[in-house]
């Protein structure tokens, strides 16, 4: 029986890296905790990424919400879906229509075609801290917070982690839904996301250009460099279900740093001309969304069941810098 | 411009009664707190009920997931929806997919015919408690605490409540989300609802049958007896927005009664003989999802907010025997 594995939103960079981990690094494990013999790695996304290289690799193109799409892509030999296809808060903010249609009906449809297979197959979903905000918030954010996103990306999450878990409730997947943390450094361009400056701020000077810190310095965020969530997403689907029972949502381990102490690290690691390049200039549209994203969290429940965490910003950054060649 | 409010689940019991508060009741009010004119009470259902003998009052009869449906029902002279319709909690377990297109594509193509229309319309939106549950639930639920259903009942409300919100705060709608108590006590006969028992426990003895109570005597259920629970719609619609924020969701005030308290109440009112007429067999298909659902919760945030309440239990089957004359 010929086993494969899926990655939606593939063309992304931590669908690349995710890929490369499952192509390269240590199997993955089934239930028994037998290594998985992976010989498909399906790779989803509107457009293809860039060839990783591996005749057991295959790009698949078109929309997650279209059924025809999965229904090629998610089939009885589907072992493992890790689901990170999504349009981004500043995206989702901006094109109502866009962030249902691709972050609820293209979930939905997902953990659809996986129930269809009658298989139970893992199911890895990239929520968010999104899912929380608003004006009650405790001031240290637990899983035991409700979720009360004001955002619809957020909100588009949190329904999401409600499907996974009934859906696994009712046997159709083994869910695993994890609240990513804010995840710097990303190497690249700006993107859509309203969170993009948290790895700008640090990525742009390194190039040599300026960047634009549109909070205050005080505002703290919550990071998660990009090796470490990719080990979370492994160390996810490895976990048995048993050890996560009915509540299949979890923050994942970050570190809680104020944009100002993510600059004072830059200047550590490259120097204070480096550091210098960050300009503050607030954005109303930017902060108003980010104030509402919780800076500190209690990730003791993930940190329990074993997931990696980062050490500091500073091991971030220089690991940013290496990665980067 | 001529006036009309729309109520979906129109001819269920509640609905029906609903419609009856609207047609003859106290007008509702606008949100300057005017008296609004009402010129066309649309009754939306799979099939029509009962005639309210009203000339305003309209029948339209489709499935709620229909475009076409919602597109006659809602329109930029509705001023309110009162969303009931849905498929209940033992209806939604044995049919998943007829849950999801009711309880959640229903939902969701009711919020965006109210959107279409780009006059905010105030929806008032029947959740259940349901939407809490679980291994982990505190001993008091309070509106703080975070979702975690149990069934797929409770999982459909959980996400409507989250696109009330979402729906709410980019000005497509004016929301509410009431999470209704087990209401009891109905009349007519049992439906699918797994909470059926806690009407059936006192109706078929005062009709001189024998009722069979699924569920331990000292199983504690949160209860609202009919006629408050329409007293709360009407009051949720008054509210002034700003007095809820950006949290639309909210427990409604209900009694906490163990069902041998509930019998007790039977055997004081009509009588040692007629609560004697119940049966105590437990059928574990109900307890599994009973268990789940919280019997104390707090419900200070309605209180405060002035939602009208239930005395005794006592009271409300003294209510019920008049009522049904």
């Amino acid at each position: 029986m010929p086993t494969n594995v899926l990655i939606t939103g593939a063309a992304g960079f931590l669908g690349q890296r995710l890929a490369r981990a499952l192509l390269t690094g240590t199997p993955l494990l089934d239930a028994a905790g037998a290594p998985i013999t992976l010989d498909e790695c399906r790779l989803l996304d509107v457009t293809a990424g860039p060839d990783p290289g591996d005749r057991r690799a295959r790009w698949i193109t078109g929309d997650l919400a279209d059924d025809g799409v999965l229904a090629g892509a998610i089939d009885a030999d589907t072992r493992a879906v890790f689901h990170l296809a999504a349009v981004v808060s500043g995206g989702a903010e901006a094109d109502f229509d866009l962030g249902m249609r691709v972050n609820l009906d293209g979930t939905r449809a997902l953990l659809d075609a996986c129930r269809r297979t009658g298989q139970r197959p893992t199911v890895v979903f990239a929520s968010s801290v999104a899912v929380y905000g608003g004006d009650h918030l405790p001031t240290i954010v637990s899983d035991g917070t409700r979720l009360t996103p004001q955002s619809s990306y957020g909100t588009q999450k949190a329904i999401g982690e409600l499907l996974v878990a009934d859906y696994t409730r009712r046997g159709f997947i083994d869910g695993r839904a994890l609240r990513l943390p804010t995840i710097s450094v990303r190497p690249g361009r700006p993107n859509l996301a309203l969170s993009s400056f948290a790895s700008g701020i640090i990525r742009e000077p390194l190039n040599g250009e300026t960047a634009v810190c549109p909070v205050a310095p005080e505002t703290v965020l919550w990071l998660l460099s990009p090796a470490t969530v990719i080990d979370c997403f492994l160390h996810a689907h490895n976990l048995p279900g048993d050890r996560l029972g009915t509540d299949r949502s979890l923050i994942l381990p970050g570190l809680a740093v104020s944009v100002a102490e993510m600059v004072a690290a830059l200047a550590r690691v490259a120097g204070p001309d480096v550091a210098a390049r960050v300009h503050w200039e607030r954005d109303p549209r930017v902060e108003r969304v980010a104030n509402t994203w919780p800076g500190h969290l209690d990730d003791a429940r993930a940190r329990a069941l074993g997931f990696p965490v980062d050490t500091t910003f500073e091991d971030v950054i220089r690991q940013y810098i290496e990665d980067r060649g």
